[in-house]
């Protein structure tokens, strides 16, 4: 079936820097039927994992996530910049093209019971998500999958989550 | 009717700098229940007034923006930090308690077709929800209110706001 969001996903050459192309997906996430799709689409394919909590990166994760997460009837834990949360964290570093950064979770956002799905909008080289999958995999939680609108195929993401991370990877739209 | 949602809210006081009291709402989003309450009732409130977009501001209303738009059935936009938009940008200046800060929309975000709803975590005083009324009302669009989990009605958000803006507000809970 044709979806709307594979439509209004826009291109911008040489962004953030030369030779990158950058894929903006706010005009599919303000438009009504295209945002509705996406969620759905990402809902159907988990709603049968049995999933307690929803996890998503700052910012543009929190878009997907938490709208997957009230859709799914679970809790949405966002992952977040350093310094950003005011009680006791978890730090997971990641490696970044230069340099690395690291996101943080509350220390009681997930526990063993947790059923955890890793959602953002787009996975490139999948450090960010291995990063939430380990901070959620220290607490004890399982991991249903991870779930995204749009994958950078050809930045080969999945061969880099499995180095990692055992668990199912599924995506919307694939970029070659 | 008791709500869980406000027995989730943490304290935590002398946060981010002394004499402060800090609302930590991460507890109730990532408690499913809780999280659902809040969405809920918020678009209880406000589903028979034609909202095709939500307009939420980076980054704790994305958490609450993106799923009250989606139970909705409107579209998303972002209100974001300034150089976080890759393509034409309109921006909008409000002031903190030292300097200023701004947020930005794409120019193609929102139309005078438009009826926007603005939402965020909390309400405090009303500089990021009036900068947002601004940017939709350069626009052309019709507001049809603002909804907030959280209005820390001693800083008196709501005086404040209607020196700007003419248009309803409605929260959940109130901290007096």
């Amino acid at each position: 079936m044709t979806r709307l969001y594979e439509e209004l996903i826009i291109d911008i050459p040489d962004y953030p820097e030369p030779g990158v192309i950058f894929k903006d997906v706010t005009p599919v996430f303000a438009n009504a039927r295209a945002f509705a799709e996406v969620i759905d689409d990402l809902c159907e394919h988990f709603i049968d994992y049995g999933v307690t909590k929803v996890l998503g990166a700052e910012a543009r994760g929190f878009m997907v996530g938490s709208a997957v997460a009230y859709r799914l009837g679970a809790g949405f834990v966002p992952a977040r910049k350093p310094g950003k949360l005011p009680r006791e964290v978890i730090s997971q570093s990641y490696e970044l093209e230069y340099g690395t950064d690291s996101l943080e979770i509350h220390a009681d956002a997930l526990s063993e019971n947790d059923v955890v799905l890793i959602i953002d909008d787009l996975v490139a080289t999948g450090g960010t998500c291995v990063a939430m999958a380990k901070l959620a995999r220290s607490q004890g939680a399982k991991l249903a999958g991870m779930g995204f609108f749009l994958e950078l195929e050809f930045l080969n993401p999945r061969d880099a989550i499995a180095k990692d991370v055992d668990c199912e990877v599924f995506s919307l739209v694939q970029v070659k």
